[in-house]
């Protein structure tokens, strides 16, 4: 019989009946009823029953041990009564009635609880991550983000994908966060960078002729924590392609995405295919480019019924309505907690009204509305009696915000809101440019490496500000997985649009002289995405922060408290790599 | 049609003649045949011959182009005469008849050919990596590199491991080499450090539950290159598993190994089982803890042979023996290069004899040999006429490096080396201490943190140079893939290993507390192995050089030459990181 086992201890059932068996794994929990020893035996595959007599020796051995000691035991597999079955456990019919038993690792006191959920602060969980990862929900959670992982390289593969290696010590690049830096010890006062994105790369290999790239990609911005961002590092599945415009981007990342949440996503559906959805129009429907599809209203620019009103809160301004079926029945109250809320999104109020019988409007802004208001408003949000409908009203951008994040809550505390579904989206046609609204200079909106639409026609002959570029988000539920480009490759082009941007030719060869060479030697043209690994798991394991999906992260601080990271090192070290801590100034 | 390929430029056949297509790719070759230009198109899946005739704007456009200009071509297939069928092309059947040109990527003169082997040198390579990596040669490395560590994923899971990353920003290790430091920003005056290898974090993982593990993991050793060691980061394939003995590491490992290189070994075959050989009797039968079992001749200790003899060059040392069946009709200079060869091994020069009819044997040393010694050897080596012997004596460890080298080395001139295998061992039993020859301290004799043969009770009560570790070496045709071990997790245990080697228990608290801490709430026994990926890539690609497979490596002045790094960073940014460069001494 093998040292260890000759089991697992989730894999034993009524089959097993009589069967000699070793076991080994964790002591999870131990009950004692009259003197009989009920044992719960944990490995990474299951939980299993152990039974020890009274009067024999393993009751003795496995009476003393304490929570979490590693054993292995000999025992011979027996059903369970019928009353004592358990059917929440695959092993739940059958149990062990032990005969030896070898401690294999003893344990002390556990700083907290694994077999239920203490309250235990995150602090202490990170500081014992070890045992905290034996608690089966982040048991879980890693497994699910490992059998996601290796489910996205499986399906890229299949995709005609190839994973390849990026340098993680590498230069500076212009990605806009803050690098972390790796002192050189061989060229002193030098620096590598670890990669924000191995973006340059990327497009590195497809200069070099790889056809489909991708890469489950470690990035590292030093940048703080947030709730879905670690400090530190995080993952991305990093993708590049070549000879291909943005629907060919899209047809395999959404194929990925939509077997990838079936698959995984515990029972939630996935609506496919995914819209496209024009930047303005997901700001004027949505006030969002993230909009959460799973909020089934939308807003409606009314600015028009009110341009030259005589209200004066709504006349000649930005305004946007939300119309909400079934909802004029609902009480003030339910009004005055949705004006609440619009407060604190910024909004100074929420102006509302109810649809009555023969489209009457009733409410605190109803009798500032004219008929001619009235009857634009009905055809123009297709009113219908029960419907109640909200009003922001100002500038686009501001309007957008608040209304955007009023349709969400109104879908959730309305009815409208659609649980358990997997909402994805892209969101295309965002502008080249924009205008700096202080000065009035033309400045990239978002990403100066995006291949204008229209090429260098377009910069040559249209109003910047008209110009869109063949850039695009992925978002799923309100969650933005993604931005991804077609790439600008041709360096005349590039030069064209930095220089509408205020950039001359000198400086743009300054800056991104490395890249701009390589254009130069037979670029084919090229596009990407890099959705976030880390969000996609998140999204699937249902879990708000993103730390309950990583095995060893660093805390919000940006510190390791298990292997305590980061630390001083020897002077030695500082001079070997030629620098020295600044001293702090003295006060 | 699609804006940029109907087909790719290796998929066309025969049987699609007459279609139109449109293709996209590199200008990789240009022939002018009487106003005829041919054309090889290239792209990631191959390479297709184009047509332009004489007069049309299409001959018009290409004839014009430089090579490796990016094009998007229209045209016909149609089939080549029997007499210009290429046979050496899967497109060799076709040639495409272009009708219409398009350039979307223009290209400047290539600094180096493309399309042929031209000597170019490393430094310019790497500075224009994404032209080189176009090269048929570094395309197809990295294409095996792709498909191999794909491969290992795939057959990884398959075996029941699972994937997890662990922490790149993390803390120093013990490793024994040489750690890169990443300065906090937030934490001033602290570093992280860059895993040397996940080793810590693997066996968290064991402790955690996790049952079995693997990882592709980057690892990052500041160290100078060699032509196995790229300077910077390696990739290992790190392997940890819980509830295991030695043979239960080896079984998947071998299994992977056995299906890997005959998968990728392009015709090479494997040798299975893989023997187990002893530390101890590696170094006697091959001189070599990392033997090159395609080299079929073993060493054999004659040192009893000449124990008291009155040959004073072997008289009371150390003597090993070489005999080589079939050599004794080699010319006298066969046996001067060897000599030679072993000269510059570090020995003084290389005895042999030539056993002749009735085993009388010739040679510059048989006269010193007596009746009774020349009898003793027939007998230890077996002697027949025909074979030739070589000795080497000195001190054990001097004579198993000269007589190792000498080992492979005759077995290759003599025809015993088998080329086209990959021949794998397991060297096991290594010796857990020694003693230092100059202090006569005992001491760790490589990985201190390996559990001992005979647990406590052999510490307790052994010869503390008596007793061998649970470690264990990977060797393919003399390379070391990894060494591995099962792990002491019993504090007790490495409490009184570290005493024997001269350390107490303060101090192996201080230095090891976090994983001390760690085994002390329940360790699993657990054991592991960590081969280099970057070798395996090496063999199976037959490459000397580790460069020659990784897309963008650092080169061997740890600098990357195509992104500038490392380089100088701005004075603000030293300051964020509480950093100042130490100034060069005055001279």
């Amino acid at each position: 019989m093998h040292r260890y086992r000759s089991h697992n201890c989730g894999e034993l059932r009524a089959t097993d009946v009589d069967t000699d068996v070793r076991l080994s794994g964790w002591l999870h929990n131990r009950r004692d009823l009259g003197g009989i020893l009920f044992i719960d035996l944990r490995d990474h595959y299951g939980l299993v029953q152990l039974v020890a007599r009274p009067g024999t020796p393993a009751n003795e051995a496995l009476g003393s041990l304490t929570k979490e000691t590693v054993v292995r035991i000999d025992g011979k597999v027996s059903a369970r009564g019928a009353d004592n079955v358990n059917p929440d456990l695959p092993t739940g019919e059958i149990e062990i009635e032990v005969s030896d038993v070898e401690v294999l690792g003893a344990a002390d006191q556990i700083p907290f609880t694994i077999n239920a959920d203490d309250g235990v602060n995150e602090e202490k969980r990170l500081e014992y991550r070890f045992l905290d990862l034996r608690r089966e929900r982040m048991h879980r959670n890693i497994m699910l983000r490992t059998a996601v992982i290796s489910a996205i390289r499986h399906k890229m593969v299949a995709l005609g994908f190839n994973e390849m290696a990026t340098p993680i010590l590498s230069a500076t690049s212009p990605e806009g966060a803050r690098d972390f830096l790796v002192p050189s010890r061989l060229h002193a006062g030098k620096f590598y960078a670890l990669p924000q994105a191995p973006q340059q790369f990327k497009q590195l290999l497809m200069i070099a002729g790889f056809d489909r790239y991708f890469q489950i990609a470690p990035c590292f911005r030093d940048e703080d924590a947030r709730a879905d961002r670690s400090p530190g590092e995080f993952y991305q599945l990093d993708v590049e392609m070549s000879f291909v415009e943005q629907e060919d981007v899209f047809q395999p990342v959404e194929k990925l995405m939509t077997e990838l949440f079936t698959e995984f996503g515990n029972g939630r559906t996935v609506t496919s295919p995914f819209p496209r959805i024009p930047f303005r129009e997901a700001m004027l429907k949505y006030g969002s480019d993230k909009p959460d599809l799973r909020a089934e209203l939308e807003l409606v620019d009314v600015s028009d019924v009110f341009a030259g009103s005589g209200f004066k809160a709504f006349a000649d301004k930005h305004v946007r309505a939300l119309a909400v079926p079934d909802t004029a029945d609902q009480p003030r109250k339910f009004f005055d907690q949705l004006g609440d809320f619009a407060v604190q999104q910024g909004a100074k109020g929420l102006a509302w009204v109810r649809v009555g019988e023969d489209n009457a409007l009733t409410g605190p802004i109803a009798k500032f509305l004219t008929e001619d208001d009235i009857k634009s408003l009905v055809v123009a949000l297709d009113l219908k009696p029960g419907h109640a409908v909200f009003f922001g009203a100002g500038e686009f951008d501001e309007v957008s915000k608040i209304m955007g994040a009023v349709r969400v809550e109104v879908a959730k505390r309305a009815g409208h809101f659609v649980e358990d579904e997997f909402r994805f989206c892209w969101i295309v046609d965002f502008p080249m440019f924009e205008k700096d609204e202080d000065t009035g200079k033309i400045e990239f909106s978002h990403n100066p490496f995006s291949m204008p639409q229209g090429g260098l026609e377009a910069l040559e002959t249209k109003d910047p500000l008209d110009i869109l570029a063949w850039q695009y988000d992925i978002v799923c539920n309100g969650t933005e997985l993604s931005s991804g480009a077609i790439r600008n490759h041709e360096p005349e082009v590039m030069y064209k649009a930095f220089a509408i941007a205020g950039y001359d030719k000198e400086t743009v060869e300054a800056e991104f002289g490395g890249m701009l060479r390589a254009f130069k030697f037979g670029a084919p043209p090229h596009g990407g995405i890099a959705p976030g690994v880390d969000r996609i798991v998140m999204l699937l394991a249902d879990e708000p922060n993103i730390r309950e999906t990583i095995a060893f992260p660093l805390n919000g601080n940006a510190q390791d408290l298990l292997m305590g990271a980061p630390s001083e090192v020897e002077e030695a070290r500082l001079k070997e790599l030629h620098l020295s801590l600044r001293k702090p100034p003295v006060k």
